[in-house]
């Protein structure tokens, strides 16, 4: 299967295409779409919007997979990240493509097996599965990575797509 | 000009079509998006994406306005919502509509001419505003009329559309 990570941003959004076939991965791309500060707000989700489609359409993923969002502190920053999410997550969900949520705990676990894992050792592992000759940059791209390894170690990879675009089953997410 | 109000949010979104010709308002249509609690977080996403584009095709607004997002605390809601505008504002920016955003301050001073309203005399401006029998329910439907009629009061009426989609000049915002 082929899974698209995606570690949203306003300024920089983080992807990570890679198949998995149950063993062993291929890396087909990685990178970042990022959008410049003076563009209007509106016009960098836009940007967003566009940028995922045009990987969906490319490598034509059987799912998204991304990170939950956790923030300690409420800033400008915090809100900004969300919507950026809203809008990956929207783009995939557009496609009928099941999309995944995973704590930043169970992608530490699932690429390093270990739930406390710095970032440098997620970054190594992630080299080291994807066979790369250097740790992936931007960090955003080695994340949006990270999170599609995440659900081949994790996800359940034989269930279809349910309704809607969404995977049923584990792992979910309640919003209320 | 025809401005679609939305007030976003992942269980309720509210919306407000309003005509104004410079002096006087035409209420076209308000409501609510909503989505069930049990619906996985994508999907929601997708029905309001759906929900907006729709009243964009049914209504043809020559624009958008939104209010800003300010959370005092961080909570699963506010990055719920966040997600929730930013999948609204991105329904209007693909459809090259200009999305205008104001803070809750300028909504209350632009409909009542204080800043400090409380929300039932936002709501009863509103009803006279836009010459209505009662007090449009529920709140995210008001709210989502008070910040279009905000835009008619205060935005930019005569400038055109910009390149992208967004109306430059004020009100602007940044987000670093």
């Amino acid at each position: 299967m082929i899974i698209l990570g995606i570690d949203p941003g306003y300024a920089i959004t983080g992807f990570g295409v890679v198949e998995h076939d149950g063993r062993r991965f291929k890396t087909f791309d990685y990178g970042t779409i990022e959008t410049p500060a003076d563009m209007p707000f509106p016009e960098r989700l836009l940007a967003i919007d566009q940028g995922i489609d045009s990987l969906i359409q490319t490598y034509q993923p059987d799912c998204v997979s991304v990170e939950e969002l956790f923030f300690y502190r409420n800033t400008t920053t915090a809100m900004g990240t969300a919507q950026a999410r809203g809008v990956a997550v929207v783009a995939a969900a557009r496609e009928n493509l099941p999309v995944h949520e995973y704590t930043p705990m169970q992608v530490k676990v699932a690429v390093t097996g270990y739930g406390h894992a710095e970032k440098a050792q997620i970054q190594e592992m992630v080299r080291i599965l994807l066979n790369l000759k250097e740790v992936p940059k931007p960090d955003d791209a080695a994340d949006a990575l990270a999170v599609a390894i995440c659900h081949a170690h994790t996800g359940n990879l034989d269930s279809t797509r349910a309704v809607g675009g969404y995977q049923k089953g584990p792992p979910k997410r309640r919003w209320r």
